[in-house]
This record gives C-alpha cells, structure tokens and sequence, in this order.
C-alpha cells in the first residue's frame, strides 16, 4: 500500500491488523518515546492515519468506529480535515463531551482488549488511563504491532549532529556527568537513566537535527555510576554511526561515554541491577513498567540544573539577542517601507521576511518556533500559525502581532512585539497595548525575595488588566533553554501551583498579553535571566533583567497611564536598545535612522 | 499532691506511671481533642507539667530525662520558665536542634515504648511520628493514663451555652444539617461526624463559654442520614445537661437534635456501620484510628460551607464593625488626649482601656483574641503579648502597632492600626508606613476573575515593599469566622501553596506590615468581604470589599509616594468612615472632632 492510499484505506488496514490480534480498539496519540514536545514524522501516525495534521489529538479505533479528541486549537481544522474519513469528532473541554475512556466503556464490551503504544505516555497518564479502562472491565495493554500497518512509514531521523563547543556551553560535559553521578550516590542509586532529548543534548554538549525547531536527537544516555557512560544514539537501521565523526569521537571519549545502539537500550535496562535513578515525570510508561519495580530514585537533578544556567551562557546569550534584535529591526524596518510605498505585505509575507533576516545572523542555526504573524482578528487567536490558506494583508489601523525567536549557537531566543500599523492607534487600541505593557514591566522591574516561586509573581503582571477586568488565558512566562527548546521546565510564571523557586542564571519569558476575539491581540515578551540585586535584614533579593532587546511601540503607548517611574524604565531600555544594536554596525543607515526614530524617548505627559 | 508541688515533683510523679506503665518516654504537647487553636484549662498537661506558659511546645519526658520544643516566639520565655526545672529547652528550628523522633531515637533502646494522647494529634501528624519512631524500633502507643498523675486537674470547662439567634445566624440549623446530609448522601455515606468546634457551634447555630476568644463549647456533632443528629455536648462529670435550658431544648428539638454524653462518642463509634463521612484534617487521631477502615470519604463540606457568609451575616457583620469603629475611636482619642495632657500611658494601660471600650458596645460578647500593643521595638515582635513584666510607657515619635478585635452576637471583628504617637513622623518612618499602606490599598482595589487563590494575590500588597527590598513573615490574610473564631480556614491568602478560589460571601484579613528589629512595626489591617465586581467577555471578576471603618494614620503617610487613585481610596474610605461612624450618636463631641481631623482628606501633592 502505497502513501496515496486514502484515510479509509488505512484505517480499514488498521482494523486488519487488530482482528488479526483480537483487539477491540486502539488508541493512537501524538507523541514520541522522549515526550518531546516537537516530534519526528517517524511519530506521526496518528496524522498519517487520520489525516489531520495539528499537534495535539488523540485518534481511537475500534472496529466498526473512530474517534478524535482534539483542544479548541484545532476545533476548526479537525473538522475540515476528517470530513469524510468516517472519524468522528470529539471537542476536548466542552460541557458533555465524553472522554476516551468513558466512550471506551460505552462503546465496547467488558473483557475486551484495547492497545496502545506505551512509549508515547507519562508513566502517570498511562496507569490513569489503564485504571479507568480497569475498572470497567477493560483491559489496556502495550504494543507497537500496529505500526507494521504504516505502508512507508517515515525512517527514524537521522539529522546531523555536532558538539556544541564549550565557547558557547561553558561547561564540560564531564563536569555535568559528575554532577549527575554525585547526586545519584547520595541517593543511594548506581547508575542514572537520561531519556529526555533535550536534556541528553545539554549533559553532552551535543546537539542534532532531528526534530524541527528543537537541535536535538533521538538517543538515551545511561550515567554509570563510575567509569564509562553510555549514549544510545547509534541506528543500525538508519546507518547513524556517531563514532565515525572524528570531533565527536574525541568529544565523547574525553566525556567517557562510549556508543551503543539506540535499539539496545530495552535490552540493557531489562539486565540491569537496581537501583538506578530516572525521572519519573520524563520517561516514558514502557521504560517505566521496566525500572519501577527496581528503582526507588524517581527525580534526576538534570532539568534544575540544566535551568541554572553559567556566566558563558549568560554572556552567549546576549549575543544572541543582539543579532536577534537586528533581525528584528531588519524586519520591522523593511515592513515600515513596504507598507508607506503601498506594496503588498501579508501576515506570511511577513514571516517568511523576518525568518529570512534572522537567518542571515551570524552563529544562526534554526528558527526556536514556527514564526507567528496575527494580524488584527488572527492575532487574537493565541496559537495562531498563518498558512497559505488563512493568510490576510496587512492594512493599516490595527495590530500586528508576531511572536518569533531563534536558535543560534550562542542561546536561543523568542520575543513578542505587537505593533499599531501605520502609527495611529485609536484610545481603546492604546489603552489595552498600555495595560499589557505595564504589567511586562511591572515583572521586569519587581525584585522579589529568594525562595520566591514563579507563580507568586504571575499577578504582577496582570493586576493592571484585573483593575479594567480583562485578563490573558494563558502563563505569563515559560522557562526557556540555551541553544535547546524554547520551553524547558521546570520554571516558569504562571498562577498554576508551582513550587520551583526562581534562581539565579535561570530563563524565563516575560509575555503578559490581551486577546479580544474577532478584534486583535497583544502581547508583549521579552526574554528575561533571574539575577541578584541585592541583600538587605530582609534577607536577599533577586530580580529579572531583560535580556531582549527591539523597541516597544511607542505609538501604541498612552504614556498618561504610565508612571513616572514606567517611563524612566522605557526610555532607558530603548536608549540601551539603540546603543547595543547600532553600535553593531549591521544596521545600513536607513534601518538605523528607523531605529533612533523608534527608540525616541516619551515625555512625561 | 496539690497544685504546689514543684516542677521537678510533677514530672517525678509522672515518671513513676511511667515506671509502672512500662512506658520508656512519654510525648506531651499542646492541643486538644478538637484541634482547637486556643484550648480550655482542662487539656493543659504539658503547662502543668513543665511550667511553661507559651500557646505552642511539646513536652517529652523520659525516664532520666526531659526536653522541650518550641518556637522562635517563646525561645526567650520558655528559657526563663525551665530553669531549675531540669528539663531542657530545644529551640525548634535553628539549624542542628533535634527534632523530638530523632532525640528519642537517640536517646532511647530499640524495642522500647513510648506513649502519648492521640487524641491531640491531627491523624496525618501522629502516623508521621509512629512511623519516625517505628523505623527506629520504638513503638508509639495512645495513652491518657497519665493524666492521672495531674493532681487537682481542672475539670472539662461548662461554660455558658446559648442559641446564636436566626436574626444574627441568617440560616437555620435545619438547613445546614440538610446541606451536609445531601453531601453525604451524594458521597454515599450514612452519616456525618463533626468534631470542629467551631464547626459545630455553627451548624447548630449555638455558641458557648468554654475557651477563650472563641464561643464555642465542647461537643461532637453526629449528623445521621436521615432523622434524628445527635449532639454529645452533655457531661455527667461537670453536670453540664443542655436540655435543662428550655430555649436551647425547644432550639435542638426543631433542628431535629438530641443531646447525649460527650463521653458516648467512641462507644457509638465502634459500633457504627460504614460509611461515615469525616474531615480527615480536622479530626483527632483516636477517632481516626477507629473510623479510617469503615469509612472511605475522608472530607466534609462543614468548612467551606461555613466560609460562605450569608447576606444575613454580612448585613450583621457591618453592625459589628460599626461598633468595633466606635470602640476604636474612642479609644484613640482617649490615647491622643492623655498624651497631650502629659498623663502616662503604658502599651498594656492603653490595651486595656481599647478593650473596656469595646466591652462597652452594644452586643458585645468577648474579646476575638489578646489585644496586641506593641510601642516601638515592641511592634516589631510580630505575635506581641503584653504583660505586667513587659510592659513600657508611651512617648511621641515612634509607632504604636495596636492589632485587636472582639465577638459581638453580630460578628467577629479583627483590625490593626499602627500610629505615630505625636503625630511627627520621619521620612523613613513615613516611607515604611505608606510603602506598607499602598500594599493594602492595592489588596482592597484590584478585582480579580473568578477561581483566583488567596495565592495569587499575595504578592500585590508586597510589590511596593519588595521594590525597596523590604518584606514580612507572615501571611497577608486569613479567614475569619462569624461570631466564632478569629482564624478560619480554607481560604488564606498567603504565597504558600493554597488551591482554595476565593468566593463571595468570604471573610478575610488584609493585613500587610513591615517589622523593622528593634525599633518598630507597622501593620494594617482591614476585614473584607469577597463579593461580585462585574462580568465582562473575560468572565466573573470578584473584589474585596473593605468591612471595618477606622481612619488610617494620615499623619505618617508620605502622600507624594501615593497615586491619585491611591489619594482617592483613601480619602473615600475616611470620608465613609466619618459619615459611618458620626452618623451613630454614639460619639461624644469631642470624639467627632478628634475623628473629623483624622479623616481630614489628603491633598494631590
């Protein structure tokens, strides 16, 4: 069977293979065995078999029915793209809308079986799932048989990798092994489990192009407790063979880590002598069900300590947010012309021009994120990723929102500028901009005592819109990685529970926004880096500098609603803004007199 | 042996039950049965036995042997209480003191027993320690033998027990004890046991003597399914028979509630047939030992259902504060005129006569709590209590911090108000007073959306004092009861996890401070009231409507630190408070005149 088969054709192959096996159903997620939050297409079977093609759905067959689950981020392209495959859609989060386990129970008979691929769940979210299935007389079990039904099913990636040098990691990966070892003996533990891609990437200075956006690649990584560690990441399928690339070769060697298949891994895990440490929350069920019943060590130390990050990445980083604020000003700059000439830019016009200026920047590697560009309506609409199909010209009189960032050898960035086109925005228009943008600074300005968890500081930013009774959906900052994901735990700002108190080296966001649907959004975010400011008989405080740098919209700012203080604040950042990027000498003169224009100083009304 | 027995001979009589008991150590500490935050003279063992007079400390005793942990708040007290007492002091929390399982573990053989109440222990709190013990090969037994060794123990308190009437209550019995059957019911439970006091005072609409501040009385409250509840209130030791009073007889009997022995409980417990509902958190350990395997829902709705103040309540509570206010001013303006007259005033002369004042108003039952004056370094000792021994005079220039509230039939009170005697402040005094002020205002200001923590809005009254480095130790806010207890829970608003949504009808504390050693402390405290702010595309928002009316100290306000908004909030709620309170008849002329001057309006600076 041929990838021209249709979404019919496949399910019906699909359905075979579970009569075959004597399975009443089966449940299709979207994941990968890391739990990454980017995925290889080798993962992708739940598109491949449905056809719907976001980043989030769950797709269940049994044998005479199918079903989806999908957020409200895809209510609309779920139902165009399952039209008549005979999938039914279920819309996840709305009043009477039944989970998969509750239309499980009700759809199929007590005793029967239903299988799925244990690798693409939390150990937590598998057990619950099992037991509400139990406890109905269900029974869920792990099997990967289904995906022989995958007629040319995508390879497993096999994108380059390369050390990531320490001129930009600051940090041996030796000395990052040591500390890992270190905190498993103090547990007790003789060995640590690494499975999370991200997390591999940054203990080994590797990176690779696996996955989109995230520089990472698929692999385990297993610390020994003394000696030699071992990195699964060669594929006798593939022909990945690290050990062929001379520079990785020594790399490795000098860390001690010797090579192995990543097919291996089970194999060696299912040999092993308890007891090892792994973290529970970032393995996968299939690992899991193998090292609980030998473990006691749930946590690992390597999100903490890969969050904290040293004084050269703190250093790298601000070289890449000065190239980034380059491209950023090549960008807006362009827009600003094309616009005043009265030539055609749409939202993806746009993208595309403002990809192509941050790829031009030295040490660039990728985009972090899928560019987005909301204009008016669309940017009310969070998650907004413009296509051919729902892209609109920009015209002005209202909001442009973009939202971008890169991966560059030197950090990772992602920053928010929402911008009035044309330059005249109405009082309303400014008024939300000016809401949204003091509580960005009201978060950036705020020192707070150590120990101060993230979600203590959420309502910083939006007691201003709370006092007009708007309010934003969503956190107001995620932890953000150094040449690795633009989301990475396991800080963050959000009201959620959240016990991770902020430290110092830290990444955070700062993106408070407002969304009025059918109208337009903003947000406003700039990358931040919790530091020290200062100790007093209160004990020490931190605070969170700003590490972007591209001027906010002063013509979007009613400046009668900002303090004093407020403006003092945005006058200096777009001072300082000006003197970093066009001391650069990457600004031609036109970008550069656009630059000086926009970063003029506000008078206090 | 009487009450004059030294120290040393108590804890010797107590070793020979020990002795006898074949008991190694024996854990003494401080609650009763009910987990009540003030308790009655009866369950007081652990004063009696070490002379240690402080509301928190555990006493253990063993054979050659005694110690006992307490708090920074009483390191001091406790110091002086033990000498020559023989029993050491371990100052709980300072790095490298014990906790009491690791002393015992230390100090006492594998195998031995150790004996304690459980009934003075949440369930949580005494598996805990059983389980420290039992890894060390101690076992921790219930005991209540030694209470015998307590000569001339005095007897279960029977103070006077009324009916809180349906004019002040708002809601009757009946329908309480339906909505907590229905809850039951909904669990599938047969039947509720209520062991809060102050739970029970309030389900029943009762109120009685026998703690201090709190009107409650001693009893267990068993709701059935259907029929009949029973009320173990009566006490064939202390002759206490509710059913001799005929309003209380004729009040139970048309709630549907009989009255039995407050010794009968665990007999008809260990008869019950499953299934029971109860607050697991809020029951001692005995009963738990004995319910936990019958019963499986481990919850009741009594605390949130009470935290819901009805428009009766919140209409009488208004009256409270009215006559809370008259008290205060009276009392001020008392402390304002001897002062100018030269007359010596005392921190604990002037509690005193702020409490013969409120005594003094209209429905007044007691005091909520231990008035707190607290002059100058005092202030700064955040649960200050004045005695004869502590007691310092009055003088101009530096803050008096006054926290103080009382019971009235129509609500609990709770304000603090910090003055500069003098009415001349320094700048750095001025500056710490309204940095603490603008927290409040903000507090009392900010709407928030529906479903929002106590949590999340902790950090808005402590942005101005963190900007400038500054900070306080406690909580910003805590539930408050309606004629019942001055602390109640689950609602808080405090930066510690807490995952209650605020709801209207709630009763809370806004009470920012700033406590600088040894030279003053200021805080600010208001009651306010959860109630409905508006709706808007981004849903229900809430605020918290300021309750009690008493002028702020204009005289230490820094008004060019303060917003126009600020400025208005202020002069509106003293503007309110002159017309609340003048409005009374209740103050004489001069008491008006002192009171037109303190609410006197700030100007724009």
């Amino acid at each position: 069977m041929s990838n021209n088969t249709t979404i019919k054709e496949r399910i019906g192959a699909f359905r075979e293979w579970m009569r075959q096996e004597g399975v009443s159903a089966a449940i299709v997620n979207t994941a990968d065995p890391h739990l990454c939050e980017y995925i290889a297409d080798h993962w992708k079977l739940r598109e491949w078999l449905s056809g719907f093609t976001g980043s989030a759905g769950t797709l269940v067959v049994a044998e005479t029915w199918a079903g989806l689950w999908t957020d409200s981020r895809y209510f609309i392209q779920a139902a165009q793209q399952l039209e008549g495959t005979g999938i039914d859609l279920y819309k996840e989060g709305l009043t009477g809308v039944p989970s998969i386990p509750a239309t499980l129970t009700q759809k199929l008979p007590q005793g029967c079986k239903v299988a799925t691929d244990a690798r693409l769940f939390t150990a937590t979210r598998f057990k619950q799932l099992a037991c509400q299935l139990k406890e109905n007389g269900i029974d869920l079990f792990h099997s990967t048989g289904f995906y022989r039904t995958w007629a040319n099913r995508p390879a497993m990636p096999s994108g380059n990798i390369f050390v990531h040098e320490l001129e930009y990691a600051g940090e041996t990966a030796s000395d990052k092994i040591k500390a890992i070892r270190q905190y498993a003996e103090e547990k007790g533990a003789n060995a640590t489990l690494i499975s999370g891609l991200d997390e591999i990437a940054w203990v080994l200075n590797l990176r690779g192009g696996d996955i989109s956006y995230n520089p990472v690649f698929y692999a385990y990584l297993v610390i020994s407790g003394n000696g030699t560690s071992t990195l699964y990441a060669n594929n006798s399928e593939t022909g990945r063979n690290l050990g062929k690339d001379e520079r990785i070769a020594s790399h490795l060697k000098e860390s001690n880590v010797r090579l192995k298949d990543y097919n291996d891994l089970m194999d060696d895990l299912a040999a092993m002598q308890a007891d090892w440490c792994y973290d529970v929350n970032y393995t996968n069920a299939d690992i899991d069900t193998l090292l609980s019943p030998k473990c006691k060590v749930s946590t690992t130390p390597t999100m903490v300590l890969k969050s904290i990050k040293n004084p050269t990445q703190i250093k790298r980083l601000q070289e890449a947010q000065t190239a980034d604020g380059i491209a950023m000003v090549k960008a807006f700059c362009w827009l600003d012309q094309q616009m005043a000439n009265g030539k055609k830019v749409t939202e993806l016009s746009f993208a595309n021009h403002l990809d192509k200026c941050r790829s031009e920047q030295d040490l660039y590697y990728s985009l972090s994120f899928n560019t987005i560009s909301g204009f008016a309506h669309h940017g009310a609409i969070v998650h907004y990723g413009v296509t051919p199909e729902t892209d609109i010209e920009l015209h002005n009189g209202n909001f442009l929102l973009v939202d971008s960032g890169g991966n560059y050898l030197t950090g990772t960035t992602d920053i928010t500028r929402t911008v009035i086109l044309g330059g005249k925005a109405t009082l309303v228009q400014k008024k939300d901009y000016t809401l949204v943008l003091k509580g960005h600074i009201a978060l950036a300005t705020t020192p707070f005592p150590e120990g101060t968890t993230g979600a203590q500081l959420d309502t910083l930013a939006r007691q201003f819109l709370w006092k007009n009774a708007k309010d934003y959906g969503h956190g107001t900052g995620h932890g953000i990685g150094h040449f690795l994901c633009v989301h990475e735990g396991p800080q963050r700002i959000s009201a959620r529970n959240n016990n991770v108190p902020l430290k110092c080296g830290m990444f955070i966001s700062n993106e408070p926004g407002l969304y009025i649907e059918g109208q337009y959004g903003i947000r406003i975010e700039n990358m931040v880096c919790v530091k020290n400011c200062c100790e007093t008989q209160f004990g020490k405080f931190f605070e969170l500098a700003t590490m972007s740098f591209f001027p906010f919209d002063t013509d979007a700012i009613d400046a009668n609603m900002l303090t004093a203080e407020e403006i003092g604040w945005i006058n200096s950042y777009h001072q300082q803004t000006f003197e970093l990027l066009a001391a650069t000498n990457r600004l031609n003169t036109e970008e550069k007199e656009w630059l000086r224009n926009k970063t003029r100083q506000i008078m206090l009304p």
